[in-house]
């Protein structure tokens, strides 16, 4: 699916725009959603929640995968494991979302989510996740 | 831990205020959370997007081990796995959080996440997650 | 799909034989399957290996996920997530494969597996897994 | 711990001989594990069982972890997920366990498992794992 229409089906991801996120990135297979830190977004210890870091990762991976789905496909979510691996602390998060196999059904795909800081790069969170190839189902699309 | 603490702690979470969240019951290994539907938390099919069923079921599940870590503790989210098993929509999602294994070190939850509608309550996500009970790191509380 | 093809299916599994294990029960969307204890099985600290606990979890999986498929299918795992929350000790593993959610194309279940010894049973191990319904691919069976 | 400690540490898991496993490789974060295609490790289609790859895709990555733990630790599965990406076929598989974030109580780890044949090597399974550093549990070594 062209770059074109997953930028279109981002922009109508509501939940990214309450979360600040902004698609940085799209190529074949490939793509980076980002977010500033914001207080808004943070847990009970002032970390970002993990569920923001789950969030933009699984856009990323969805997102990722559709890049490689028909025109006619709608992508869905079937599920993810995600490793939060240190306290999502800094400037902004960046989660990277890969295509690891991609199947007429199903698409394999993992993200690793970086926070960005003064000292550089740091991992976070990693995710593993199974998307969703959907056709014919009405007026599901993108 | 005392009720009291897991609701201020909770109170902490300015996400779950982002997300319209609510903390619906507290018992001893036992949290559930509440948000309703609102078209700031959607994903581009108008369903709620996957990251707020998982938000909700996470800081369920982290709290429900919470209530039986003791007073010095604080809970962090080790990893957890989500599925989706159906479009979230409806009026009100509710995220049942449950320890299924307390341990010193890592408590085992598993959180089912509802979906009320005028036809009743639907099954929409489930979680299996890991959290882990942390102390004596400085300032890390709840 | 009966009870007998799914018999049938589980005598075709030559690992479960390897393992030792037996087909301790069938119903609609539910399956058991046992393993006694054995040497041959073990990991490094004389405990039975996760292989072997997840081996079980996902064979009963699977096949409660195939009662409740149609006569011209197969099944297969898509993936599967596990805790493992106990030394897997004792005289006999039972593993307890049930559906969560049986979908067209993918069926999410869960399997408790329990280690049996003289102090009565011990939650060892926990399964999330997804199953996909395979149809039309020439000779997959069951 | 010391590549010598992990091998002899290998040769005690009596599973992994029951599978006919061999340890293939060890270095710091990294241990490959290989298996050959025998007819007792299939499951209903031929295929070998999806229990087999996770078993060598599990002590692959608790292995890997344990060769950066401190030489009084002892290793321990606290969870895992894994996908099933293709049919476990061909003449040979390796699990290639590596360590992703190496933490003083908890290592996260992943493992891809090819397939050999005269094709080349196919990518069949993935894995995404927590593994624990034990100390003063008793007699729990390596």
């Amino acid at each position: 699916m062209s770059e074109a229409r997953v930028r279109a089906s981002f922009a109508r991801q509501k939940f990214m725009a309450t979360l600040g996120a902004r698609l940085a990135r799209v190529a074949p297979g490939e793509v980076d959603i980002e977010v500033a830190f914001d207080e808004k977004l943070t847990q009970q210890h002032g970390f970002v929640h993990a569920g923001v870091t789950t969030s933009i990762a699984d856009s990323a991976c969805g997102y990722a995968a559709l890049t490689l789905m028909p025109e006619d496909a709608a992508v869905l979510s079937v599920e993810y494991k995600v490793n939060l691996l240190a306290p999502a602390v800094g400037r902004r998060l960046v989660a990277r979302g890969r295509v690891k196999k991609a199947g007429r059904t199903l698409t394999v795909c993992t993200a690793d989510v970086v926070a960005e800081s003064d000292e550089g790069e740091k991992l976070v969170t990693t995710m593993l996740a199974t998307m969703m190839t959907v056709r014919d189902r009405g007026s599901l699309k993108d």
